[in-house]
C-alpha cells in the first residue's frame, strides 16, 4: 500500500477538522487505564514497519470476517441488504491507512480530532456522508466493542511475519491490543454522551 | 474463596431479577462477533478450575491496579475522595464470584439478566444501591472499555499456574479475552441506549 497517494475521504491532516471534545487529560487517564506507555509507542513503531508490507493481507482477513457475518456486512450494504462495492472499497483504503496511523502517529490533539471524526463516522451523525453511501444509518456500539477481539487476535501472525524474536512480537502485540482498546474507548464518546 | 457461602448483594440466582433488554438473538450475534464458540466454553470450564484456587491473588492484582490509579479508586470513594473500605470489600467478594461465573455459567437468559444488573450497577441507575455506599454516582463507560486490557492481560500467568501445556493455556486465554470483551459489549447497553 502506498501511504503517499491521497485516500478519498481521509482527513487526518485536514486543518478544518473540528477539535475533539476529549481532552489531553482524558486521554492520559485512558492511556494509564490500558497501561499504555513509551515502550508501547516504541513497539508500535516497529509494528508499523512489520505491518506496512502486509496491509492488503490484513485487510483481506478483516474484510473476510465482516463479509462472512451477514449482521456485520449489513453496515456496508443498502437498507435492502445489497453490499455496496464502492463503499467497501473506499472504507478499506482508509482502514489500511488507520493501521499505519495507529502504529506511527503521535497520540496528540490532531490525532484526537481525527479519532473523534472516525467515531462519528460510525454513528448516525456522519456514517455514509464521506462516501455518499446509500447504506444503513449507524453501527451499534456493541459491535464496535466486540470487534476489539478479532482486530486484536488476528494481528499476531502478521506481527510475527518478519522474524522478530518472541519477546518483541509479544511487546508489539500487547501494544497493539492496548492501542485498539484505547481507540474504542475514545470512539464510544458520541454513543454515551454524558455517561462517557 | 468459598463459592457456597452467600455473598452480600450477589443476585445471579434471584428469581426477582428483571429480564435483560438484550435478547438471546442479540447475544448470539455478539458471540459470533467475538468468535465465541463451544471450544471457548470448554476452555473456560478448565480455566474456572485453574483460576478457582487463585481468586484472592487475582483480585490482589486487579485491586492493586485500581488502588494505584487515583482516577479509578475515586469510584470506590466518597465524593470527597476518601476510599470506602467496606464498599471495596463487598464488591471484591462479588468480583471474585464473577471470575467463576464467567468461566462456568451457561450464557443463557438468567445470565443475561444478571449481566444487565451488573451493567446497571456501574451506572447512575444502580451504582451504590446494593451496598448503600456513599460514593460517586456512576462510572464512565470509557473506563469500562479500557479495563478490558488489564483484566485480560493480567490473567495469563494465573491460567498458566497449574502447568497446562502452552496450547491449552493459549486456548483458555483466548476464551477469557472473548468472554470479557463480550461482557463489556453487553454492559455498554444502558450507556448507549438506542445506539447500543
Ligand atoms: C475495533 C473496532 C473497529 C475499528 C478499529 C474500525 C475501524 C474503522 C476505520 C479505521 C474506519 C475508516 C475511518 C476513516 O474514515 O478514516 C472505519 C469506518 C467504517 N467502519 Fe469501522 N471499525 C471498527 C468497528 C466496526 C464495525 C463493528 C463495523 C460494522 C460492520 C464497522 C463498519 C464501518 C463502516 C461501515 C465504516 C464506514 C463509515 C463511513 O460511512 O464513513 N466498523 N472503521
Ligand atoms: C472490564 C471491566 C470491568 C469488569 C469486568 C468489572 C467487573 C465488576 C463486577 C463483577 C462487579 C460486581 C458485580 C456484582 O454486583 O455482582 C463490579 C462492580 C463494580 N465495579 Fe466494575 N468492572 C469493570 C470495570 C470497572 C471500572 C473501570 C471501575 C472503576 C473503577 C469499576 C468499578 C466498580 C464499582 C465501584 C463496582 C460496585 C458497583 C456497585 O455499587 O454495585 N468497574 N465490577
Amino acid at each position: 500500500m502506498s501511504t503517499t497517494s491521497p485516500i478519498p475521504g481521509y482527513a487526518h491532516d485536514d486543518p478544518a477538522l473540528a477539535a475533539s471534545p476529549v481532552t489531553l487529560d482524558d486521554l492520559a487517564k485512558l492511556q494509564a487505564g490500558v497501561l499504555f506507555g513509551p515502550d508501547d509507542q516504541a513497539a508500535l513503531k516497529i509494528a508499523g514497519e512489520v505491518l506496512g508490507g502486509q496491509i492488503e493481507q490484513i485487510l483481506d482477513v478483516w474484510y473476510g470476517f465482516v463479509g462472512s457475518h451477514p449482521h456485520l456486512l449489513a453496515y456496508f450494504s443498502t437498507p435492502a441488504g445489497e453490499p455496496i462495492g464502492e463503499y467497501l472499497a473506499r472504507v478499506r483504503a482508509r482502514f489500511g491507512r488507520w493501521i499505519i496511523d495507529t502504529c506511527t502517529r503521535p497520540y496528540d490533539q490532531r490525532w484526537l480530532a481525527y479519532q473523534h471524526e472516525i467515531a462519528l463516522r460510525h454513528t448516525r451523525e456522519k456514517k455514509n456522508h464521506t462516501d455518499r453511501a446509500d447504506s444503513v444509518p449507524d453501527i451499534p456500539l456493541r459491535y464496535l466493542i466486540a470487534f476489539i477481539y478479532p482486530i486484536t487476535a488476528t494481528i499476531r501472525p502478521f506481527l510475527a511475519a518478519d522474524g522478530h524474536d518472541e519477546d518483541q512480537v509479544e511487546a508489539m502485540f500487547q501494544a497493539w491490543f492496548k492501542a485498539v482498546t484505547l481507540q474504542i474507548a475514545l470512539w464510544s464518546q458520541p454513543y454515551a454522551g454524558p455517561a462517557w
